[in-house]
């Protein structure tokens, strides 16, 4: 069972999910992938989740970003085709119906069947402000120890599940312009975008970078220190301190990064932004 | 073995926690309830343990709060009955002797044995200020691989065991004051008063909630967004943004929240202040 | 297989990192010592590694520390003698090739092979930023299973393995000075002396400490709370609010620490800077 939510680790949300898999599925390995999703932040939720799933093996995952918690939103359990990168992956995801697990299911080879939970017992004395730890978890405990998805709700129409707005991308000749899906712990700014959007443009070696407030020239290149594409080789360490890269980061999307400092610091993004590298030269 | 410290992420001393539980005890699972509790809060600590504790399955609690850790403190391990809302909870608590695991023995149906620990080994070459690893971990390993609490130490009476002082609360007609109890991630404020309590003071369906520094309105809810209990209906969303919820939380206490928002900072209150919630008008 | 990185927990870097153990070699305990490593600081990884490494269990270290990550730099497997503190340590260890596992390989008894690890499938698509993912973990997962280091690479001259300082230290008579090698999360003060150095040095029991900008009286003491180390003894709570203590440490090291209060805000200092013991006077 893998974990990903916005509990934080400050209090111990997280470890009564963990404590709540393992006491109805004795002998499950859980497998915490996150828990500090920013705070109700469905759509960075989303994303983490896109990322991770392509590198987890069989399973079941409960994704918990829950801003309608005790609302009537739905909680729901699919079943996916779990063929991933040629391997199997994750094959149920359980969540609040609120597009978090949107992206991963499409990865994840698309739904074949999806149910609305029931909610195990009755709590009147304990609020319905803790699914994760009173439907989430129990339910995908029981998924990973065999139950079939029927067993677990109501099933409900897969056309129905709420879904996000796909990342803002836009190709022309000479400019990409994408919304910045992510920046994570080092500063790496993540676009939609990826290589064969870079192509289509045509964009030159060493493109522009336009944020709302900043322009800064950057170059492309393999990797953090590595060698810019097809330009001049540059060693570690001998590149101008700040020098931009855009390169291809580990999830196949195009990003800005500055070797051993933060890009969004120059920059001046976080997520959700937009971005645009384009041919020409720094204003 | 569940575990819950004030350690931290940011160094390793959770890490050999867990690695030398295993070391121990090979196969054992390890859950990590939380190890973020604020540094030295033994009241925190206990508070977080008593609202985990009736969801976890069978096996061994390590509770490491220790701003005595080096001193004649003792370190203790108890059975207790180990029943919790009518299944199976955990059977032994290892801790120092400072109250931290007080309110949950209580829940778990009482003590029925105590010992102190012996030190395992005498280790004058690396102090004593690591009893985590030197001490509980590996107690909780034995107990955990089926030694009995006697193995492990020098009976003690368990009337002598520290304890905590009970929440603060009052219960007057048209007022309940409560200690807050807790301030989640997400602001939420937990008070030690239970719904009963509020029907006790005859509390109406929009009190006022008085703080140190604050008085604000506020309307019992069933949750953070759903109706209000006994009144109009409120769509998620058309409520005032800041609107304080007074609902029964997933701990079954009453507590004081603001729909995606931190209550705790409309309130300027954190845990261990004083919180009164009254009939009448906010002056 | 344990794992220390500088991933933080706020992506879901650490949680794919356990995923991929996972589903390499399923059944495999995977346990965390830390991921909050200060970003690229290789130093501050390779000592929490050396003072977690004594702890451990048999078993495999993945340790990802890497600012060259994409870069030429080698990333390698070592096979060490294993034995740690009379019993069964971690027998590989899985790095980058920059010094972070040195100060572990000699604690665990020297390594007696190395290999260069081949990147298991050539991923074009995805770049090479994250080679905990692509490489160090999968390379981990098949030493668990069983599989040799030949298999995993070409072998290595042990010789050529990068390999940081050692520790700055000073011993004279009446003065040690000692670089700080850690600031733990209570403001601890670890210092690269020993007790032995401590001796050598005919330390009295007050000395003085001095760091680059504070000079402040300490006493020798076996604990944070306990007796001064052949001094008058001093119950818990008498001794003068903010009074520094040198203490022998959890991991044998000599501390700077201040009962229940950060040191380390005393003093000043932070990893890395230089503190110096002396007898004498406060100037």
């Amino acid at each position: 069972v893998f974990l990903l939510t916005d509990f934080g680790a400050t209090d111990e949300f997280a470890g009564v999910l963990r404590a709540v898999v393992l006491r109805e599925a004795p002998g499950c390995p859980v497998v915490d992938l996150t828990h500090e999703i920013p705070p109700f932040d469905v759509r960075a939720g989303a994303l983490a989740l896109e990322r991770a799933v392509p590198h987890l093996g069989p399973g079941v995952v409960v994704a918990v970003v829950d801003p309608g918690v005790g609302t009537e939103r739905r909680a729901v359990a699919v079943e996916v085709a779990g063929e991933v990168a040629s391997s199997r992956g994750p094959r149920f995801l359980v969540s609040p119906d609120n597009g978090l697990i949107g992206f991963a299911m499409d990865l994840l080879g698309g739904v074949i069947g999806s149910v609305a939970l029931l909610r195990a017992t009755a709590r009147p004395a304990t609020g319905s402000t803790f699914d994760g730890r009173d439907v989430f978890a129990p339910a995908a405990a029981r998924l990973w120890a065999g139950r079939r998805l029927e067993d677990l709700g109501v099933p409900i129409d897969p056309g129905t599940l709420t879904r996000l707005e796909a990342p803002r991308l836009e190709v022309r000749k000479g400019e990409v312009e994408a919304e910045v899906l992510w920046v994570d712990r080092f500063g790496n700014v993540q676009l939609a975008a990826r290589p064969a959007d870079a192509e289509a443009a045509e964009l030159v070696s060493e493109p522009v970078v336009v944020s709302g407030h900043v322009s800064a020239g950057a170059r492309r290149s393999t990797s953090f220190a590595g060698d810019p594409v097809g330009g001049r080789a540059v060693r570690p360490g001998t590149a101008a301190s700040g020098a931009l890269r855009l390169i291809v980061d580990s999830n196949g999307r195009l990003a800005v990064v500055c070797p051993q400092s933060s890009a969004a610091a120059v920059l001046r993004v976080s997520a959700g932004d937009t971005v645009s590298v384009r041919n020409g030269d720094v204003p």
